[in-house]
């Protein structure tokens, strides 16, 4: 994505979102369109906000997933995708835990294909929608802003997809986590280091809590969730060092208690609502875009 | 729910259902409506009911269930309804293992809530569609009539929802079931005890059977099935125990040969497959009705 | 089915395919139509194919599946099946693992059931895609042509159905396997059985790759899927050995390196994404027709 689809997606998904408030109806220009939304990974929130997107611009959808689909039986992922393009589907939203598979299946269909996340690697439309909840905390200016992201940003595709988008548009990024998390030299994705969780809120404009994977914890990568929680967890007394008007991200799902404390969830600071709403719009956009690719190719 | 909503909506789905039969066709008034089918427990006649009365009526719909969602990574319901919430979706209709989990979320969200289930609390939209079907068996009149309800009535919310309903309405309910399922102090619900299944049948307007929840047999409980069926299964020597023209009604999903014999469950006097019906019809009503309050609010 | 409908639904198939090709909108003739989609047993490409095949059409579709439903609760399925014609659906379309499903149901529902695969037993649309693709490649003329079928030709409803319609066409089958899935008698059903798959491809104006079963192999009825590519893998010399221009089939899911080899899976003689496309064409056809008949009824 060039730093003029950082500007333009977000832009268009702010069109949808404000028609969407004021009169509760999009108009109908997938009308002809038909969305295959294939998630081989678990997801409640990023599918659905893809089939509302879709369903609202008033396109046809169907779902695949892992189980109960041919991919259970051991075919090639490229062969169920190739499949269901062959049907005449035009859009294919994909979901997949092997980090790199959108950029391995790009090209080699006849459809538009959207990450919805692949691994450890890529999450775009949350980058973008990222982006878009910190457009409006931060009234249209990302230069000279400053955004902590708090965790496990080693393994987390949603922390490498907003560095990237981030970091493009001149804000600058400040990562904290556990030693065993952090990766091996993050400052080459455009980033800084902290040594704690409170010299990243220090003075910062936003911060974006990393959901912790039990599964990792209980691998012994991690200590046990309380300890996690007093010297990582985004707690009240921390947000209150960051600058005035400052917000609170998270992807979702939560570990309230854990890497988020439930007052700042629910507190005043938080954006994660936003988010959500914002995601759904980021959707409608980015599906708009690929069904306008397609009509030219 | 007021004595006039158990009046009103059977009223409202009864002008459903005829237009349905009549035309096939129901008008598109909630178009621009969103439903979240939200089932974490297992069901197939609850969820389609209510998806095929929301289609009808033009509404978009979305799912989720317990697997493949983030309540499988551990995410509180009610983030997940929140996250569902803040997508735009206006309607949610919930069901899950949890007694008591609709009166927790009710006023939480910025939706409207519709309980199609809750542990074994209540199940309101069965205990109307109830109400419809006798409606139609008794002519319109409930007092003066008995219901009798055979079963494992201490852990069914169809019983405790149908006794609320029909109690509320004038129909005299008289239970009856093994004294291991019996709950304690089942009088206060307004309704008489039987001993047996012929002491609660004589004369009764109509039956309807519970379906016997094979794990709770399996845990001892209750006694082997067949010796459940002899004693307690609603069989065809017992219906002729009632009036002329009472009807036999089950929630479904049947155990045949259990708590209702075979031929019962397909014979003249069964209002099983009615009782189906009916309840697509409820659903269109309940929807309706959610859509007009939150247009309101 | 008739020699009549084996010549009339793939000509209704073709007018579909020739539309959606050509303006990619199909007319919205059952838009009052309601299909149910209960599969029973995993399925990708035929229960999305069946989605897309009626929504074209402006259908509202509802799915139901084994889990997830009272059929994991012990419900027989024919009380699985009338509860959802009570609700008023027009059209079942039934996959299940019990040969013969279908014809157990048949004339047991007020509703127009389509079997989409049953058992070992049969797999009609299958079959008429099957037809189709052929009618494609052979330019409309069956009589006179012959079609190779490799595998596991015993357990595939796939074979059985392509079998069916294309002898009653006047297309000669040969087909070829291991001895150990060979069915007693199989010239019964009009085919021929060649002893190796060269001698099967002699000639041959097409050839159908039959799926291996893993879990079969696994049973120790085959040998191991390196020893089974050897002897029965469709591979790029043995398909020389058929006629210029004839054509490679597969069913689907393929086991690449298997049954058949990359290379021809993805060449030039390959048919494979055609049965896919046609696939969709020929259930907008027996939708259609189902609708007429109940409309008629």
């Amino acid at each position: 994505m060039s730093q003029q689809d950082l500007l333009e997606i977000p832009d268009a998904a702010d069109a949808f979102r404000k028609r969407w408030r004021e009169i509760g109806r999009l108009s109908q220009e997938l009308r002809d369109v038909e969305v295959c939304n294939a998630f081989f990974e678990d997801s409640t929130r990023t599918r659905v906000s893809f089939e509302l997107a879709a369903k609202r611009l008033g396109a046809r959808t169907v779902s695949i997933s892992a189980s109960g689909t041919s991919v259970s039986k051991g075919e090639p992922l490229l062969d169920t995708l190739h499949t269901v393009v062959a049907m005449g589907v035009d859009i294919v939203v994909v979901r997949h835990r092997g980090s790199g598979t959108a950029a391995c299946l790009a090209g080699q269909l006849d459809a538009c294909l959207i990450n919805a996340g692949d691994g450890e690697h890529e999450h775009p439309t949350q980058g973008l929608l990222d982006l878009l909840t910190l457009r409006d905390a931060w009234q249209g200016r990302f230069e000279g802003r400053r955004l902590a992201i708090i965790g496990d940003i080693a393994h987390s595709r949603v922390a490498r997809s907003a560095i990237f988008g981030l970091a493009t548009l001149g804000t600058a990024v400040t990562v904290a986590g556990p030693a065993t998390l952090a990766p091996a030299g993050i400052e080459r994705l455009g980033c800084g280091v902290a040594r704690g969780v409170e010299e990243a809120l220090e003075d910062a404009d936003a911060v974006m809590a990393i959901r912790i994977q039990r599964e990792r914890m209980e691998g012994g990568l991690l200590s046990l969730t309380g300890e996690y929680a007093r010297v990582w967890g985004i707690r009240e007394d921390r947000v209150r060092l960051m600058k005035p008007g400052a917000v609170v991200l998270h992807p979702g799902p939560m570990n309230r208690g854990v890497e988020i404390a439930s007052d700042v969830a629910d507190g005043e600071r938080s954006a994660i609502l936003d988010q959500v709403e914002s995601g759904v719009a980021v959707r409608c956009a980015v599906l708009t875009r690929c069904a306008a690719a397609m009509a030219k190719a």
